[in-house]
Formats: C-alpha cells, structure tokens, sequence
C-alpha cells in the first residue's frame, strides 16, 4: 500500500550540497537538532546550540555520543523466564562538550531572548561542517553578530572543533565568553515508545577527576556497572586584539574557560575550541588522559583551519568514491546525499563497533545495532568503501564468542547465535517475539559475508574470521530446524519470527528458511574450499570449534531439504505455514493516524492479520534476485504490497527496487521518494529521535539496485539502468573486485567508464560488456 | 509422561483428620508455614510462629492476606507496547496480628534457643484449629508448657483469635506475654520465578493512625496507590490468678499490650487473643474503626470458646456435605481433607472476591485469580455449595465492565474480555503470550455460568447475571474470529494461547475453539429463552448493551461452522493447526532436574516443540465428555500422554480423569495420588510459596468425576464408578438440582442414597436408576 503521506513538502530549502535552515523555529527544533547533527563515526553531536537551549523541554534533546561506549542496566520484566537477555546495554549521552555562553555585558546571549535580527544555519556535507550565522539584538539593543563553524574530524576520531566568532556591531565594552566541558548529563527514558530512548534509569557517569588551567579542561568519568572510564578534554584558544582576562570556574562536574574581553565596536573575537573524547573501550585508563593532552595540543599547534581541511580531504575522498548525482530533481539530491553523508558521519571503522539504528545522532533503540547494517547498510559500504565494510564484518567476529554464549542459553548444543540486538554482543533485545526469535539475523550476517568475499576476493578475511562464523552459523541452523514427517520429512525452522515484525513465532518463515539455507549451504561450500586450499585453516578451525566432519554433510543435507512454503492456489510464497490463514487486515477502516500500527493497536491484534510492517518474501526475491523469475517477483509483489504498511523504515526501498525490477516505475519512484527523504521530511515523525541508517542505506540500494538494477550474481556483475521519468539523470561509481566502475545515465544512454583497475567484464541487460582503461562504453537505455 | 517423582514418602505421619509435625525442622519450615496455614476465605494467615521467627531468611515467609485486599504498582516491561496490562495488582501481606511473645525473666523464647524438650504442631481439618504445645527449656534452665491454639473463624469473616496457654514448670518467677500487631510488612518480591511472590516494590501501607489502651490495640493504616484503608485491630484478655502489671507500648508501625505476670510454678497462665480486620473494600472509612472495635467487644464477650464453637459448626456442615470418604488409604484420605479443608479457606464468598491460585497462603501470583476457579475450583462448590459456586460466578459478573474495556483496549469494538489474571479486574498479566492470549478464559466462565444453571436451576442467576455475561462474551468470539477461505471458510480463531502454556500464540487451538463454539451456541441459546420467556428481561440487556438481533445469528452461525482441527492419518484432534508439525521434545536427553522445562528452557526453544505442560485437547474432551466416544479419548489420551510433562499443577487431575475414563486404572491412580497429595508432599517443591487451590478441586474431580464417573450431559445426572484396586471402598455426597445424593462405593457395590429433596432419576452406567426419599439403590460394581 503505498500510503497519502509518501510525498510531503521539505521544511528546508532544496540544495544540492547543503541543509538550510533560513528561520529559527521551536516547532521543528527536536527535528533540526537531529537533521544538522555531526558525527564520525565515533563522536557524534546533536545540533545542539552551543550557548544551550531556553525553549519547552519537549522540542529538544541535548546529545553527544560515542560509537560503542555504553553502559549497562538489568532489563525488568513483568514476568521474567529462562533466556530472557538479562542487561539492557545503552549508548551514553557523554560529556556535553559543545558549551560556548556568550554575555554581552550581562545580557546571556540564548535564541529565546532579545532579538534575532538575522539566522541561518547549514550543513555543509561537502565540508562536513555546521555553520550558523547570527546577528543578536540583546534585549538592552546591543547587536553582535555571531558566527559558528563546528565539525567533527574525518581526520581524528578524537578530535572535534568549534570555531566562534563574535563581532560587536554597535557597542564597544564587556563581551564574556565562557567554554565549558558539563558532565552531568542523562539518557532520554524510554516511556511508552521503544523506539524513543533507553531503560537506563541509573545516572550513567560518576566523576572521577576534573582539571583546569587557563585553556585546558578536562573531565573524568567512570560508568558505575561497565567500569569504563570516559575522558573528556577542550582546549580553548581565544584570538583578539582587544584586552581581556581570565576565569576559571569548576563546579560540580563542570569546567569553564571564561574570557572577559573589552570589545571593541566591529572588531571580530574569534574563539577556537578543541574537544577530544578517549575512553578505556580504547585504550588502558593510564594512556587516556595523556592521549587526550595530546591530541588537544596537536590540534592547537595545527589550528582550526588545518584541522579542517584534513577533515575535508577526507569527505572529498569519499564523494570522490560514493556521490551519486541526480540531475534534474534537487530534492532527491539533497536527500541521498543527506543520507549517505549519515551512513559516513555513523559508522564504526574500528572493527569493535559497527552502525547504530540512529547512527550517532539520538538515544533511539539504546544505539544498538541490528540486522539494518548487513543487510541494508552494507552494501554501501561494500560498493564504496570495501574496508570499512570489513571493519563492519570485523565486529561481528569480535562478538563471535557473546553469539557461542547465547545459543548455548537458547538450548543449542552447538552453533553460534548473534543477538537481535546489542552494542558489545550481549543480547539486549527485551521483547523476545520481536528480538531473539529472529534467528534470521545469524544468516543476514553471513549473507553480508558471501557477498562480501564474491565483491572483493578479500580471502585473508574469510581464512581469518569468515569460515569460522560460517561455520558456527551453519551449525546453528543445523541444530535449530528438525525434519518434519508432516512436511514430506523436508528440514523445517520452527517457531521463529521473520524480517517482518507483525507476524511473529511462526513456523517455516520463508525469508527465515531461505536465508537458512543459503547458510548452511555456503558452510558447506567453503568447508570444501578450505579442505581443498587451505587445509592448514580447516584444521586450526575444525579443532577450535570441535567440528565434525559428519556435520558438514548435515549442513548440505539441510540446505537441500530445506522447506520452502509456496501456496499453489495463489501461485505465491506464502511468507510462514499459517500466513495466509488469517483474515486480511481490515485497511479500509483504519483511520490514518492509527498508523503505525504498533503504537495503535496490541501486538496480538496485529499478529492475528493478514498485514505486514515490511517485507519477508519480498526481501529474500531481492536478495536472491536471480533465483526467481520477474512474473514470480511480480505476482508475490503484486499479493504482498497491498498488505504492507510500511511503518518499518526498512521497507520502501525493498519496494522501490522490486518495482524498478518488475517494470512499476511510478511505484519505484514513489517509494524511492520516501525512502531518500525519511528523515528531511521526517516522514516517520520520529527523525527527532535520530536518523534512520538503515532506510539511509536503502536510498543507495534503491538508485544503484534498484533504477540501475544491479546486481552481482554468481560473481558476476550485472546492470539494467532506467531513467526515472522526473529526471534528466543519474550518475554513480562502484567498487568491484578491486575495479571502479562509473555509470552515468541519460535519457537516451548508459554510459560505463572504468576509473581503476584491471579490466572488467560486466552484463548490461543481456548484453556482455567489456571495459578497459580509462574507456568508455556507450549503450542506449531500454525503456521497459 | 507419568515421572517417578509422582509417588513420594510424606514427612508428615498419615492421618485421616489431621496433619501433624511432630519436630520442628528448619528445613521444612518454609513449607510447614503453608501447609499449616488457617483461613476463612477472607483472612488467611500463614503457619508463623507467634513469636517470630530466628532461622535462615529464606526457611520462612511471614504472611497475613486478606482477599481482595491489593496493592497496584506499574508493570515494567523492557519494551513495551500499546494494550499491555498497565499495572499489576498484588495481594497484601498485611499488618501482623499473630505476634506474642513470651519472656521467662529476661530470656525470650524462641525455637532455635533453649532446648526444646517436646513440641507438637496439630492441623485439625475437623475442627479448623492449629494448635501448637510445646515444652521448651530456657538457656538458664527454666521450663515451661505452652499451648498455642488458633482459628480464622467461619462464623464470621472478621475474626480470629489465638488461645495461649503458659505453664511454668520448674519455677516460679516473672512471665511477661506480649501480644502486638505490627503493621511494617512487606510483600515478598518475585526474584527470576514468577510463580513466587510479587513485583510491588514500594512499601504497600502506610500508617494512618493507632490507638492503644490496655487491652485494645488498633492500627489503621493505607496503600499509596488503591487508596484503600486497612483497620487492624486486637483485644487482649489475660487470665491468671497470680500477680501482673501491664505496660502498653507504641513503636512506629506497632502497638503492644504486655502482661508482666508473677508466675507461680505449674500454675496456668492464659491469654486470648482476639484479632480483625476490616477494610475500605467491604466499608465506608468511617466505619471501619467502630465495626473493628465492635467486632473485638462481641468476640470479648462471647470468650474464645464460643467463637471456636461457632466456627466448628459451621466446618460440621461443611464436612457433612463436602467429606469425601476414602477406605483403606490414609494418605489419600488426608490428601483429600486437606485440600477440600483449604478450597474452603480461601474462596471468597462476597460475591467480590474469588479465589487465588495460592489460596490465601501465600504470594505466588500475587494473589490473583485465574481460569482455575471456573475450570478446576467450580465443580467442588457447585456440588456441595451451590451459594459459594453462586458467588464466585457473581465476582465476574461484577468485573464485567472491567472486561468491556478490556475488549476495546484489545481492538474488540464489542464485547467482553475477561482478564487472564486479576483481583479487581484489570488484566494484570505481564507476559501476554501466557496470559491475555488466552482468550479461552471468557469462554470457561460461560462454561462454568452454563454448568451451573444446569445443575441448580436458578434462573435468578442467568436472568440478573448470567446472561449479560454470556452475550458480551459471545460477542467477543464473533469478533475475534473470521470466515477463512483456506480453510473451507470455516470460522477459525488465531493468534491465541489455549490451556497449555507450553504453545504459545497458535491458530486454531482445538480447545479455545471448541470452547468458543459452545459460548457462542449458548449465547443464542439464551437469547431464545429469554425472548420467549423473559422477553422483559432480554429487551432490558439489549437495550444495556446495544445488541443487535443479527448478532444473535452470527453467534449461531460461528458456532455452526467453527472449525476444529483434526488430522486424518494420526485419527486424533491436533492441538493447533501446527501443533503436529514440529519436532517432539527429546525427552529421553531432557535430564530430571530439568523440570518444569519453563525455569530451564528459553520459551522459544519450549514453543518449538511438541511438549505439553497440561492437557488442552484432553481438556475439552473431559469437560465435553459426552461429545466424543471412548475410543477418540483413548486416541488422543495415547498421543498427548507421553509429550505431556505435567509442569502445572493442573495436569494430573484431568489425566486422572480421562485414564479413569478409558480404563487406565493404575495411570489413573498414580495420577490421583499425586493431585491429591501435591502441597503435601510438596510435588513441584513449591508449596512454601502456597498451596496449589486448583489441583485442590481436582483432587475431588478426580474421585467425583474420575473413579466415580460422575457427570451432567444435557441436565442428565451420570455416574460409571469403579473402585481403584488399593482402596476397600469410597464414599461422597453431590448436591444435584436441590437433592443431596450419596455415592457409596465398596468391592462389590454402588450404593445410591439421597439424602434430601425431591425424588431423582440418573443414571449408572447404562442402567437407569430413580431414588425417592431416604431410598437406597445398591448396584453391583462392573469391573472394566
């Protein structure tokens, strides 16, 4: 169904390059807040004003996070039971570090007083910077204007920077600016909405040490159950040529750097402010506190300016590689490259921390991370920057033994079970039906895996860390299905609940048995390939995790008995056994604001319906595009689509790119719309809560696979471009097997260039096209 | 399954009337609190010491309940969402009225100091007294006697009363008693098993007021959030003929009267404690204090003798009707007067309150009230007290609005949905799979509603009650269910938990199905004699609850075409429409101390399975015996008995029944022999937390309806009796449409008499049988 609300009027103008905001406006500030946040994939800050924010408190959540840095909370339950995940694990609100006050004389410059003669703020996402212009009128009729400049470095992942000038416009005299580090800070709560914030109830920092001198602040902190020490340094360094002193103020868990200056009617005062994190995830709790003096120093030594143009140098690389141009539609411009500037400024790199939910811009879902990375987030990432996808893999080896420890509490003798949900691999998830019951996740990962090895050929990840999770995975799968007699002995996957989560506990879940089977098949495959290659690997694995040889057949015989269930009468995948049993959902008198369901309607009324959040079969036809024909995807589309609500943002890109594939362009392009633009136009009502990663990920998969119909099957790279009709263009570039491929299409032509490596052999539609150096091919575009 | 656990050795010495402990052992202490537990269905006090308590924390709970009487506190739920049960209800431990302590000079008695010389502990099921005598030596030598006797009196729901006798036995010398109620309690929190005690976590009374004088102490006191007043209050009356002084004392939440007696050796010292309660539930807060003090005065008055005198009678009675005789068992004849005995402690009478799962005995459940009392507790009081079975069924009449809502909250835009837990009728269930979803509550209250019209004819009842009852409940089911096109457009039933809680959320439960079909027949069945006889009546309920005339014809429809899942090759009734298609549970390699699965078992791995915690198909067949011939019942008894593992106390019963039934003579003994001793011998080794009321009434289902054969089809009276081979005969009395029969079985006969009414015809076996006033009808036993 595709729903009234899928095109909606931007609040912000349409720019190619750039998020305005032209007005200050409480109404859209918790939005704001979340739109014109920074991040790099370690620190991330909410756009929060620097100076604080005087409005109601239900318009804004002040917010700095860290990727990975978290603490922990016993989850209650009402009614607790055996293997219930036992600790809630939440990423903290860290050290507010973003604070500059400005007085002129004694008048405490904030957007709710006074005057704002002029605003504007912008993200800059080919700079990487958030910059707001201010001219202030103070209530007393004293005018500054104020301009801030902040990011958070590419560079350095411990390094952010504010640059703060003021220019007094029509006064001389006192002008007070106090930089100050605040380590009194809170999680938002959860209250009736999971989607909000966390169950943390605990203050999650207790100070441990503070230190000040006339430039250098620094606060340390420890969580009370994770132990972990968090530190938090600024440097502040004040340029003028007026006069002026200092003051150093500590109360409490706060450090100030106060600068009184005698200021001087149009003369610029510039403060530049350095901020560093460092946290004993990373280093011992000896080395932070010099790390942090250190990287201060180096920063102050380098200058803002320098700071940020290696930050930039970074962020030209990566349009460099992962820009996609859409010519002739600005608003869908801007949206994917919002959103691929989000997917960048959120993840992890480091191998130990991955991509939350919300990326680093809100408390949404604890900052846990979910299937979303492998199998909406990965891709990107895999296409564009193929070692950080590694990283993204690396961090599901890393949490390899939390998976071991959890399928032995699921009962399971062997095997490895990822949690649904987790920052450091306990699983998290507090609501089982919806959480571990969606066994999928283990298959979702090694799905990323195989995909993986087949686009890069990388084989020293596999030896290291892939087979070893393949195998524990298969395993899994192995002891979990069990051959049924009344299901002609065929191997079935019993009461587990599939990508979409308004159907749950079922049986045969087709995109569950489907990916099941890709598992334990690929367990097979690259048992034999290391048994014939690198027996050396095979052994040293085989011991580590007791395998026996006979279970490698048992994963070959599961994969080739799998039960799929398919309906004859409706000539469809029925997405469980019982699916198609139950009453359809009754749309037509479900009034609109009664969407989503979940927040409107108990999850055993939503269960008992014919209504999908997202799609299941549909998911696995996109995922094993070439396993089913496009009457096959066109018919189980055609029967899902009017039963989907999409209150799931993992949902219209999948829509978007199967509608591309089976010809339904004006669908593509409208669930495409809605797709590039979730959080722009906030078509969720909840981007206040932060960004949605995943749906940001799908934006990607939706032009690259979806118009321009990628796909790599069997090792092989395919396309199949169209120009949707709004546009005059598209153009994007892709990393495969060491090769950059560029596409650029028009109204009447692909055009494929190949920018790096080898030469390349690729199908376009049917035709096989072959590119070497620095050539380019030109093919007319079929319309379908 | 029947598991070896099933026969156990009792550590209490067998005794038809009483249960006796002839040591106090600290490691049985905990249970002996249950099981030597008094009530009157309103107050219920645990087997405490009067003196307190100096084991081991967790040998002993200290506990007075009053039915009813709750506390509510927020449900928190680490995800939560829309329509979950917001608050729990939990039943108070309320203020201590127990306590008297004993000093000899300046040595305090207690049972872990000193030495105790003899001690005695006797539950007297005849007379409803716990009596303790007890000669303990002082650490400096000093000997003395005490008798403790004490009753909850059935004569009047607000009283009970303590005898406690002193006699110094080798010295003459200062005795001080004395004798307080404290009202700082707590209620017991519910750690990782939720069958134990409650999630309260505040402290559930504050203190109002107190008053003390010299022999009456009052202590009125509040919970924070139901805002209900609790007025404790006892009279003190010393009796002795030597010297003493009183002191009246007031600690916080504690008055005190204390007796300092100049004892004289070997003479008598007594004090009569008499003890009430009363709350804002039954009255208005004004009336609290005086209706306690009256109360107290009265008791003063009349002595502990004759209140304990009016309190037998009225246990006479009960006996006279209720005893169920068993010849040549000891174990099971004090089996059976034991939980007869404790049915009658704690059910409710008032019409408001109910009965607990534990009774009042103990925390588990937090004192809620579940399908146990229509489906297991029922029958015991319709065939003996057809005014409390009245009762009970008019306290769901008075949550009837609270289900009303319920409906709505659960997306039901008419009807009734009763709670699966409740005191005062909100759901309260915190984990909805095994609890909202089981729908099959409302339709076990019609049951009970319908059975009882059947039996006792009171048309009052259905007109004033029954019906309203019986049509927003059918009206329910036609809204839950729907006319399902793969399924031959029968009318199917999903998403539900029926009976065994070891399947969770399932399509089709053949129970929840069979029984809806019969709430929706009766519906219309109702409705038809109320339109052609109490037309008065049917338009004033039409009008109250909107009913349309259709409805009533698609309650018939529904009801007509319910589907109800069979399978062919296996020729028995599946327990859902996927029950069949999953793996059975591995048994064999399931070690002992596994059980009950649910404290060792993630409920995803249990799901999964086919494995039963109690009967569900089996469970239809017995309450609709008439519906399916002996040889289905022994089809499905021989498939569900070996994956059944009898985890609920509610399982046994209906084993014992359906064996009875089909001739499994000795299954059906072993299965009577551990439903009637479970709390005794402490079967699931959680009798400390309270006794298992619903295994209780099954005790007498399985004589009554199991060995006896007894049952009502279509207002027909039917008895099959056969006499276990370990037993020299039986004997019990029914009452049936107003007579009182009796069933007398030996080796070789059945004896019918009838004890009172009018002349009645039923049947034995085939043969049909009339007896008339003081009549007997001898029939020999046929042996199958």
């Amino acid at each position: 169904m595709v729903r009234d609300n899928f095109v909606k009027e931007s609040i912000y103008p349409l720019h190619e390059w750039n998020i305005i905001e032209e007005n200050f406006d409480v109404e859209t500030n918790y939005l704001d807040e979340t739109i014109f946040s920074l991040g790099n994939g370690y620190i991330g800050m909410r756009g929060n004003f620097e100076e604080g924010y005087n409005g109601p408190s239900d318009t804004s959540v002040e917010g700095t996070y860290l990727n990975g840095f978290y603490e922990t909370h016993p989850i209650k339950y009402g009614e607790p039971a055996f293997g219930y995940a036992k600790n809630g694990q939440t990423m903290l609100n860290v050290t507010n570090s973003k604070i500059i006050k400005l007085y002129i004389d004694d008048e405490e410059f904030n957007m709710f007083s006074g005057n704002l003669v002029s605003y504007k703020r912008i993200l800059s996402m080919k700079k990487g910077t958030l910059t707001r212009d201010v001219i202030w009128e103070s209530p007393k009729g004293k005018k500054v204007n104020i301009k801030i400049k902040r990011f958070i470095s590419l560079a350095n992942k411990h390094l952010a920077s504010i640059n703060y000038e003021v220019v007094p416009l029509n006064f001389s005299g006192k002008i007070t600016i106090a930089s100050a580090l605040d380590g009194d800070v809170k999680n938002l709560q959860t209250e009736n909405d999971p989607r909000v914030g966390s169950a943390l109830e605990h203050q999650p920092l207790t100070l441990e040490d503070k230190f000040l001198s006339d430039s250098l602040g620094i606060i340390v902190q420890k969580t009370p159950n994770t132990k972990f020490t968090l530190v938090c340094g600024m440097e502040n360094e004040l340029k003028t040529t007026c006069n002026f002193s200092k003051e150093n103020k500590e109360i409490e868990q706060r450090v100030e750097n106060k600068y009184i200056i005698d200021a001087t009617e149009g003369e610029k005062i510039v403060l530049n402010k350095y901020i560093t994190y460092y946290t004993s995830r990373d280093y011992l709790d000896d080395e932070l506190i010099p790390k942090a003096k250190e990287t201060l120093t180096i920063a102050r030594k380098k200058g803002f300016e320098k700071n940020l143009q290696e930050h930039i140098e970074i962020l030209n690389k990566f349009w460099e590689h992962a820009d996609v141009e859409i010519k002739g539609d600005k608003a869908l411009q801007q949206g994917i490259r919002f959103n691929e500037f989000h997917l960048l400024q959120s993840v992890g790199k480091d191998g130990k921390t991955n991509i939350a939910a919300k990326g680093l811009t809100g408390q949404g879902y604890e900052g846990h991370y979910f299937w979303d990375t492998e199998v909406y987030i990965f891709p990107f990432f895999l296409y564009n920057y193929p070692k950080i996808a590694r990283k993204l893999l690396e961090y599901r080896y890393s949490i390899l033994d939390s998976a071991r420890k959890r399928a032995r509490e699921m009962a399971h003798k062997k095997g490895a079970l990822y949690p649904w949900r987790t920052i450091a691999g306990e699983e998290c998830s507090a609501y089982y039906p919806a959480g571990t019951a969606q066994y999928h996740i283990n298959a979702d990962i090694i799905y990323a895996v195989k995909k993986y090895i087949e686009v890069t050929e990388d084989m020293d990840f596999l030896l290291k860390y892939g087979a070893e999770m393949v195998f524990e995975t298969a395993r899994l799968w192995a002891d979990l299905g069990s051959y049924i007699p009344k299901k002609g002995n065929k191997f079935c996957i019993d009461s587990v609940t599939g990508p979409d989560e308004y159907t749950a506990i079922v049986n045969n879940n087709f995109y569950t048995n489907y990916m099941a089977k890709m598992n334990l098949e690929f367990g097979y495959d690259v048992a034999n390939l290391l048994k014939d290659k690198y027996l050396d690997v095979y052994n040293r694995i085989k011991e580590k995790i007791n395998l026996e040889e006979d279970e490698i057949y048992e994963w070959k015989k599961a994969a080739d008995n799998m039960y799929l269930p398919y309906d004859e009468e409706l000539d469809i995948y029925p997405q469980d056994d019982n699916f198609l049993e139950k009453p359809v959902w009754d749309f037509e008198n479900t009034p609109k604001e009664n969407y989503p369901l979940l927040l409107h309607y108990h999850p055993l009324v939503i269960y008992r319906h014919q209504v999908c959040k997202q799609p299941d079969v549909l998911l696995a036809m996109y995922l094993y595009s070439d396993e089913f024909t496009k009457e096959v995807k066109k018919k189980n589309y055609d029967y899902y689509e009017p039963v989907t609500t999409h209150d799931s943002s993992l949902s219209t890109c999948v829509f978007s790119i199967l509608a591309s594939e089976i010809g339904y362009n004006d669908k593509a392009y409208k669930y495409f719309m809605h797709t590039a633009r979730i959080d722009l136009d906030n078509y969720h009502n909840n981007s206040q809560h932060g960004v949605h990663t995943a749906c940001m990920g799908g934006t990607w998969m939706s032009v690259v696979n979806g118009f321009a119909g990628m796909r790599v099957e069997k090792g092989q790279l395919k396309f199949n471009p169209y120009l949707p009709n709004n546009w005059d263009g598209y153009r994007f570039r892709i990393m495969f097997k060491g090769r950059r491929v560029e596409v650029n299409v028009d109204r009447e032509n692909v055009t494929y260039k190949l920018l790096d490596g080898k030469p390349i052999n690729f199908k376009h539609g049917s035709k096989s096209i072959s590119l070497t150096d620095d050539e380019m091919v030109k093919v007319p575009i079929e319309h379908n």
